[in-house]
């Protein structure tokens, strides 16, 4: 058989009257007067092919042969189709009259038909991952992840960054979340770390002169899987010295542009727009605002204050708050059962109830309008009611109502339509507080991470109130997802060990862990900052699906596990001695 | 301090008389006449800075605490030297007289001066690697690196080849070199493995309809480190489907050609030549041979077929070989001490001594001439040999023959200064056998993989004799180093059965590791090959170096350490409790 010419989804009107070779999969056969027809999918696309026993009786014996996902190539004449144009298919004016055909390949009846009609369990579909990848839809992905890694390489590249290599096996530092360790054959009792992200290593590049640096890397985190997590992921990793928190975004939002402009085909406006911390979650709740629909958190201190409702009156007193949603106009859409049903959704929030209220014709409705009733007037300006708005109140400590409430408005923007699936809303969330209460550990955590910058006028605050520190940090985030977060690195040792001292460090132990880095930093480091991407993610909500399992060839299910090599997989005595292991079982 | 609007050494003649803002480390400061000079050094080059009291006095006293490799920012206006034009730097016809200076970041006294013509062990420049990378020559291999990929991704991009990324985290499987290991949190008492090469996924890409597939990707061998070897390296990995060994073969060497040209800025001849394995020992004594200069391995069974000296008759007698290399012209370079050294030397090839002869005006002199005396004219004739020249043979077993000669050769082209350090030579060394035989573990394994095809005409030969037959595969290699090597692969189930069959599988243990793939085989496989290039290696060698450590940002020491991070470390009770592991030690 010839080399092959054209992939079959590429045959188009150059090629008419034209000898090809086309080499793919049968993705159905028909018999029909004597005729035989095959439908040859390879990657680009379908193509028909027409075997003739005028033209080769040959060929025509060999595709009688041919099944579904029987692997062939085939010789032959591109022509007008005379009937049976298919406008749905890109080369549907056209078909192939066979003059070879060569079956490379049998195939075994397919567990199911490669199409993207068709529904098939999860657990189906990775086992025969390498068969789900043959549908249109799964190779799209695919491709789609291909062409966004390299348009954002190609920017990094245009604009003087340099990829460099970091390692994989690294020390393992306790920081974060847990390491996938590798145990070290030579050193014995010791053990690699898989990165979590090339982070201290970064760093090190900038203190390195390197400037601008980039790297598109698998990072890794040992911790449950979700839909939206797996243990391998790949990170957009970019650092730089001498710039600013705004220089560095506007690097990033040109990059994120460049990928909508040149794999979505869309224009995005820049610049992206800010928001402060504080403004999201006091508006959305949520510290990564979906901001293709409005219906905002709306403050209800003041409205509230006058009102004898105990609820409201406790959390205020308490130093807590009661905020509100109006979802415009679907008063009718929501029974009292509905409204019950979501209260005891809210719970898992922490909210102890959702208050609501129905605006008619006649007034305030529903279980608590007798309390509002005197104070109608008040509610509705503040909340902007009108007839037929359905009225719903959080009062609870300040996180609960912002949980709460944030969780609702984004479940009700689904629910209600409000979302235009085609929309892409980039923001960015700016002026973080540099540090978390973590109450269970009883101590601040980093809100990012323990390199991130405290502002310029705030380093002194660390000393003092770490509570009160904001950093030079900013999230970037799409459709209500994280997509990435950055910020500016601290660069002077001081600094870094005030910021271990505030997270609970001694001196000791911030030396022993970060002494790579604190010692580095007193050998001529450069100011630098940088911003990582989650690629999964970005690809993710580009294809519009709701799970990464879609954007990844061989991702793992939620059991840890690839379902075609059923990793991991157990290793022999002679491994683990030269480990220096040994298992721990129960029975010991 | 302004923004940055050049790189320092990037400073020329259409920023003169233009204010600049730049921003690096203080190479060098010279007090002189009342004014302060700091040569000032980015990624780019250095540029010299002028402090003069006249201009700003501020600045000068700010410039009078600078030491080597503070961090400082310069604002000032580009000017041409009026004396010491400097031609040796980028630079040089320029200086920066500066209105304004900030200090970012102050330095210790660095451990080395940071200068590509310092002498400093190997351990101190780990230690503070993130200092060795500030010499330009670390910089410019780094980048030398970054730009070969983008060259080989651009010319991957450009040929239809989509990058698919593929799982870090795998089932281990016991073929090849030691897997590092990664135990399973959630699965007691099973592991992960780190690739050794994404070998059968992206065979399984294939399966999938990828068509053409790369991936620049790191990979792993818990071997013992060398200076060509670190646990942690990066391949350049190809898959295709449909293409011939020699389609496969030329895109890679235009790969190649595209790298020579745009990054080396060398043309080079394609195609590259091509050598059959066999010939290669046969002329070179090794599989990879180094081919910028002749010096090749002489036959010498029939010129001495009459000779009476016993090691030559003996040799052959037992189905061994003679071989000479001929040195010209160099006989009077080395002495007899020499050549016994030389004899010692060989030994650890399996040699059992090294004969030589001094081509003189004479005749032949040296140890062994007496027993060639009655035969000169026919060495003289098969050797070339002229006055001047140094014959040496070794009669053995035909491997240690080819490996002993083919290791001098070796020596001798750098000792003799044959080699010319500024050519790259390209070679493919194609037809390999499809097996080797371990004298030690008593069977066959795959000279390549086990996924190698046979070449066509020998696959009945598989299952009666196996050593006879020849596979699909092929080396490239880059100055005597084999840069890469790859194969069609066996795309048929009842194949990949044989195969692993003559290397010693049973039918169930065949199926335990690779079930996934041959079951895959199965279900419409089409027939595919690739190659797999070490990036490591190409870069080492086109920045002519001789260590690997040479072209990575922070690569491990012999002792699998990184010296910056000192990986690996320890890990605590918890953390091994969680991975039901408990550490081995003497004592128990």
């Amino acid at each position: 058989m010839e080399k092959r010419t054209t992939y079959c989804g590429l045959v188009s009107s150059e090629h008419l009257e034209q000898e090809v070779t086309v080499k793919g999969w049968v993705q159905k056969r028909r018999d029909l007067g004597g005729l035989i027809f095959i439908d040859l999918r390879d990657r680009e696309g379908i193509v028909q092919i027409v075997f003739n026993p005028e033209t080769s009786k040959e060929a025509l014996e060999i595709a009688d042969k041919c099944r579904s996902e029987f692997v062939i190539g085939v010789t032959g004449k591109v022509v007008k189709r005379e009937s049976a144009i298919n406008p749905n298919m890109k080369t549907g004016e056209f078909e192939i009259i066979a003059t070879d055909i060569v079956i490379y390949n049998e195939a075994k009846t397919p567990p199911f038909v490669i199409d993207d009609n068709q529904t098939v369990n999860e657990d189906t579909r990775m086992k025969y991952r390498f068969m789900d990848i043959r549908r249109p839809e799964m190779f799209n992905n695919l491709k789609l992840r291909h062409q966004t890694s390299q348009v954002m390489r190609n920017f990094l590249n245009d604009n003087a960054f340099m990829e460099v290599e970091t390692p994989f096996l690294n020390k393992s530092t306790p920081e974060g979340a847990r390491d996938y360790l590798v145990p070290s054959r030579v050193h014995e009792g010791h053990f690699y770390a898989l990165p979590q992200s090339p982070q201290t290593t970064k760093q090190l590049l900038m203190g390195a002169g390197i400037d601008k640096y980039y790297q598109i890397v698998r990072c890794f985190r040992d911790e449950d899987l979700r839909g939206d997590r797996q243990p391998e992921f790949t990170q957009v990793d970019i650092e730089t010295s001498f710039l600013s928190a705004e220089e560095i975004q506007t690097y990033t939002e040109n990059m994120l542009a460049k990928v909508m402009k040149e794999v979505m085909g869309q224009e995005v406006v820049l610049p992206f727009p800010r928001m402060s911390y504080d403004d999201a979650m006091a508006r959305f709740g949520v510290d990564k605002p979906d901001t293709r629909f409005e219906m905002e958190l709306i403050e209800m201190k003041e409205a509230v204050s006058d009102i004898e409702f105990k609820v409201f009156q406790s959390a205020l007193e308490n130093g807590g708050a009661v905020k509100a949603l109006n979802a415009k106009g679907v008063a009718g859409n929501y029974s009292r059962k509905d409204m019950d049903q979501l209260g005891q959704w809210l719970a898992q929030f922490g909210a102890k109830g959702l208050a609501w209220v129905k605006v008619e014709e006649d007034g305030l409705k529903g279980p608590i309008a007798k309390f509002l009733v005197d104070h109608s007037d008040k509610i509705i300006e503040a909340t902007n009611a009108e007839v037929g708005d359905l009225l719903m109140f959080v009062a609870d400590k300040k996180e609960v109502v912002a949980a709460s409430l944030g969780a609702l408005r984004n479940r009700l923007g689904q629910e209600l339509g409000l979302i235009d699936n085609d929309t892409f809303n980039f923001l960015w969330v700016v002026d973080w507080p540099l540090l978390e209460y973590d109450e269970e550990a009883g101590r601040y955590t980093a809100a990012h991470h323990p390199f991130t910058m405290p502002k310029a006028s705030d380093v002194e605050l660390l000393k003092t109130n770490p509570e009160k520190v904001y950093a030079e940090a900013y999230d970037i985030v799409l459709n209500g997802y994280e997509l990435g977060g950055g910020s500016l690195r601290i660069y002077q040792r001081d600094v870094q060990e005030d910021m271990f001292k505030a997270l609970g460090f001694t001196k000791e132990s911030a030396q022993e862990q970060f002494g790579f880095l604190m010692d580095a930093l007193e050998y001529g480091f450069p100011p630098h900052g940088g911003i990582a991407l989650g690629l999964d993610r970005l690809i993710m909500l580009l294809a519009k699906k709701d799970n990464i399992r879609e954007v990844i060839a061989f991702p793992k299910n939620n059991r840890g596990v690839d379902l075609m090599t059923n990793a991991p997989g157990t290793v022999s005595e002679i491994q683990l001695e030269e480990l220096h292991l040994n298992i721990a079982t129960d029975e010991k």
